[in-house]
């Protein structure tokens, strides 16, 4: 077949799902068709073939809308890509496991520019190759809102996954990643601001150091991505582990650029820190301090739990104020 | 933590996102929370792991949109799953593979209500039952347009994958499962009409026979599943294979339902069998008649491709009229 390139300014109407497939698979494999690495198959069948070291596989889904987790208006589609492809990859990693492929489900206005799609792979791309995974496969289709549904599959890296549910009384509590940034940043857009660029660059896409949260694998007794916020996922954890997580916000870092947008919109930089989810930064619990690896800070401490009694998490002793992280369905 | 089961007439936006995905989580795992089989971590971790016999991993995802795949005033929720969970099911059967697990990125209006998501769950578990598989997590999120992007992942089970590219000059030609038949019962919907019952019924929720399917992965040289249309996919398998595909239509089924439906609606019921693809049929080659598995008939012959010579599929004889398969973008 004689694949002819559509032109990047036409809309994925005026070229159609197979031209704009081939325009894609190029943009993912610019090597040619063959398949590289552990990929046995890549995109163009029914389905991909990838060759894991183990056959232990770990899979995790995420599903992003334009205008409840994006807006194009103030993201470009490399950042949406890249925020896509964190949100999978964060979750393998928090498992202790090592991604390997993503497939991408791809809901598009007819209007959609090729090019912005093509930009859309690339962020995908570029963010899996950070850990070494590749875009395997993916389907397109219409849609009247531009959607995406993202699965990162992986594989256990060690002898063991990380669970959300091996926290013990004693355990120290830590994180690494950055934390309220985005929602700092979301704050800024949402008012009509682009700056401090910092924190609206953080919105769009998070900076995941997969590398040092990987690190938890080794001697993490608990460990989950921070999607949701710091205290509603240190309530999810201590739920699953059946205890108590007591935080101290002495240790938590308010950046500047934090201080200065919270003094301008009149809001307390803190409440980004505790609830703010989408930098894709990471808890765990260690069984003691000599455990926690470079790159992690610790936060607080596991105790026991009375059973039956809230609250789940403290905040410097108290009850944390109603911060829950973001509920999908409120509001 | 104290479940209290949602009220199944509230809405999604009324119950949150915790609390439906606890009462999803108890249609998928009525046995209780401890993973089952080959699922060694379910629902509820920040991703789920499985183990699979095989380390070469067979993944594929297809995205559904309301008013664009299906409607909800024709289909129910359970339907709706079951289709869902078909069209990634049969993707990786068409790999000769075995199917393991799914995960479901949904996208739900405020407005939904839980037992309607509740009975979609049911939908996508039933089907995944048939051959083995467990939906092992899931991610929701508010939209305003109901979506869902699910994705398989299985395990080769023989030695090989069946690729769309083996098929070889003097292969024959054969397809199993229904064809036309979704596509005749999306005709009599689309009008209004809600009989001949099969035909709409087929619409609805195809009826795969994973089994007989199954039957290709030991001696088919190439395999896709009909997702676009016969003719369509037929060229997809030819263009991959570099050879043309003859097909006779005197080995094609048109029922008397379809014959009906085609004569009240002034329609060529052939071209429901050439163009149809939302039957989840499947096409291979063999090597020869005697290679070719029960339940499995025979529609054609592999030949020799006159190099960039269209077309790569004859009918008949005859360059197939413009019936190609049903393309996201148009219309």
């Amino acid at each position: 077949m004689i694949i002819q390139k559509p032109n990047p300014e036409a809309t994925v109407a005026q070229v159609g799902e197979f031209a704009l497939i081939e325009a894609i698979t190029a943009v993912l494999l610019p090597e040619g068709s063959a398949p590289v690495g552990h990929v046995l198959v890549g995109p163009g069948d029914d389905a991909a073939v990838i060759e894991l070291p183990d056959s232990r596989v770990v899979v995790t889904t995420d599903a992003m809308v334009d205008g409840v987790h994006f807006r194009t208006i103030w993201s470009s589609a490399a950042d949406i890509g890249t925020r896509a492809a964190a949100a999978n990859l964060s979750d393998i990693v928090a498992m202790g496991a090592k991604p390997a492929a993503l497939v991408v489900a791809l809901g598009l206005p007819a209007d959609t520019l090729v090019q912005w799609v093509l930009d859309l792979a690339g962020g995908l791309k570029a963010e899996a190759a950070k850990v070494g995974a590749v875009v395997v496969g993916g389907d397109i289709v219409r849609s009247p809102v531009l959607m995406l549904g993202v699965t990162a599959i992986g594989s256990v890296a060690g002898d063991r996954v990380v669970r959300r549910s091996g926290a013990r009384p004693g355990d120290v509590v830590a994180t690494t990643g950055r934390l309220g940034w985005a929602a700092a940043g979301l704050a800024v857009l949402s008012r009509g601001f682009s700056s401090p660029r910092v924190l609206a660059d953080a919105h769009r896409r998070p900076a995941v150091d997969y590398a040092v949260a990987a690190r938890a694998a080794e001697h993490a007794t608990s460990m989950c991505d921070i999607s949701d916020g710091l205290v509603s996922d240190a309530a999810h954890l201590a739920a699953a582990s059946g205890v108590r997580l007591e935080l101290l916000t002495e240790s938590l870092e308010i950046t500047d650029a934090m201080s200065d947008v919270g003094a301008a919109l009149g809001a307390d930089p803190l409440t980004w820190v505790l609830a703010g989810g989408d930098d894709h930064a990471f808890l765990a619990t260690y069984p003691d301090e000599g455990a926690v690896p470079q790159g992690w800070t610790i936060i607080g401490r596991a105790v026991d739990q009375e059973r039956g009694i809230e609250p789940l998490v403290l905040v410097d002793g108290r009850e944390p104020p109603d911060i829950a992280g973001f509920t999908h369905f409120s509001g």
